[in-house]
């Protein structure tokens, strides 16, 4: 079955729990706001990828499904927090009204909240083997939280000394290295070889996604461009230039690409996120084949 | 030792592993700020003495500890996202500035999400028994979130119709009943039978919470009054009037104490609730003396 399909039909099964007729059904709508139609699971597609690279068999490549969905939810949850009025105050959101335009703010807020305990509950019901369940959750709560995970990213930016590279290693890099492990952990694989993989694409991926804001379209990326430099945000374009930015970008695919430890699937693995880091730039290379 | 601080003692850990030197300092102050000097604690008291009632071993009521501390930092989250502006926008809370009032909005808001990462981080490290993970996970991440738990609590506020009771059930019940049933499982007991305890003293509180939000003293009560009626907020008191709220509190801890399982410890843990349950309308009580 197709990755994607796969990862859908799980965050499906984890809506379906937050999803019933006795709860509140707002902040049911505004969840299901949050996290579908979705953009690119690049997350989960990945965690579940080196799953797959590392051998896992039907079972494990089961565990790496959850714990992929679990990482999305996470970054959805984070997604709606950065776009409440607060922080980004964006309206739209993969091309859709953002959680605090269409709910309001409080049901932003909360269903920003459900969204993170959700991700924990899909890990303690979907982990059918209680060795894996303590690491795997132990690895998606650093990667979440305080002080070294995507919450702490964020907190960053409320601080007047920011260091780019801590900042974007909480605020993107986190996750990735946490969907690279938790995909190794599924498969039985030492997540330690697989953490290097996940911070040079994490890396890559916030890179790509500076110059996409600096130069790409807000009707293409379906959310603001421009918001870095107008929020006086930390920015790879800012502090190497455009150009300087792009030959960055090309140093961290070549460094993802050799990261990948050997194992089984590892050219396959290799042309995939090659194939990824192209799709991610198309924004901007539309905007300059536009201009 | 002494319930209270063992509880400290545990809460301190998880604060600590947010708190290091390489993470956002204002995120961590403000994370601290949420927990200590923190209130009666009232929930992980509850999961540690009904596993003691249970007749917890050492190794149980560590487990029981871990549990309450997971569950009291998610009580602290939500009451910092529960002051924010778009909700109740209070500026105290335990007698301090609330956290967005000390930190400002965007701290506040990632406090809130940064402790309910901590809560199922502090699950993670803390159950050292793997079987017990997955329940108790499960648990307490129901108790939290949608569609029963202290998240769709909140979202019944912004909802137009409201069943009182499956408002407070899940806005104060669901924790308190996921203390009774964490620490019953925790001693290895049947967490169905210690349901009901939860779910009594949870809308006990509630009811007392209202009967002091409508005739307490703000200085007592270390936030503010009337905010019930002032946020068209459903309320015991509004619905069943001053005299009809005490006599459904005096019916909740009847029912409470009935509700207890035969267990090793029954008659200690009537009194303590009894105590507890006369402590917690000391505001109301000064207020009509000072009336």
């Amino acid at each position: 079955m197709d990755i994607l399909i796969r990862i859908k039909r799980v965050l499906e099964a984890a809506l379906s729990r937050s999803d019933q007729p006795d709860g509140p059904p707002l902040l049911a709508e505004a969840v299901r706001h949050a996290v579908f139609p979705g953009g690119a699971r690049v997350r989960p597609r990945l965690c579940l990828s080196v799953a797959l690279a590392c051998g896992a068999d039907a079972r494990a490549a089961a565990i790496a499904e959850v714990a992929g969905a679990a990482i999305e939810l996470l970054h959805c949850a984070s997604l709606v927090h950065d776009d409440l009025p607060c922080f980004d105050n964006a309206p739209t959101r993969r091309g859709l009204p953002s959680v605090h335009r269409a709910f309001g703010e409080p049901l932003a807020v909360l269903a920003g909240d459900a969204l993170i305990v959700l991700a924990f509950e899909t890990l303690a019901l979907g982990i059918k083997r209680p060795a894996l369940l303590a690491p795997l959750t132990a690895l998606v709560a650093r990667a979440a939280g305080s002080p070294h995970g995507l919450v702490a990213g964020q907190a960053w930016e409320c601080e007047s000394q920011v260091v780019l590279e801590t900042y974007q290693r909480a605020k993107t890099a986190s996750l990735f290295a946490c969907a690279t492990q938790a995909g190794a952990i599924a498969a039985g694989a030492d997540p330690a070889q697989w953490r290097a993989l996940g911070d040079c694409l994490g890396e890559a991926y916030q890179v790509a996604d500076d110059i996409n804001d600096s130069v790409g379209d807000a009707a293409m990326l379906g959310k603001p461009c421009g918001q870095d430099l107008a929020l006086g945000r930390p920015s790879a374009v800012l502090r190497h230039g455009l150009d300087g930015a792009h030959d960055h970008l090309d140093r961290l695919v070549a460094a993802s690409v050799a990261s990948i430890p050997d194992c089984p699937g590892a050219s396959l693995l290799t042309a995939l996120i090659r194939r990824e880091l192209r799709r991610l730039l198309l924004p901007a290379v539309a905007a300059s084949q536009a201009a």
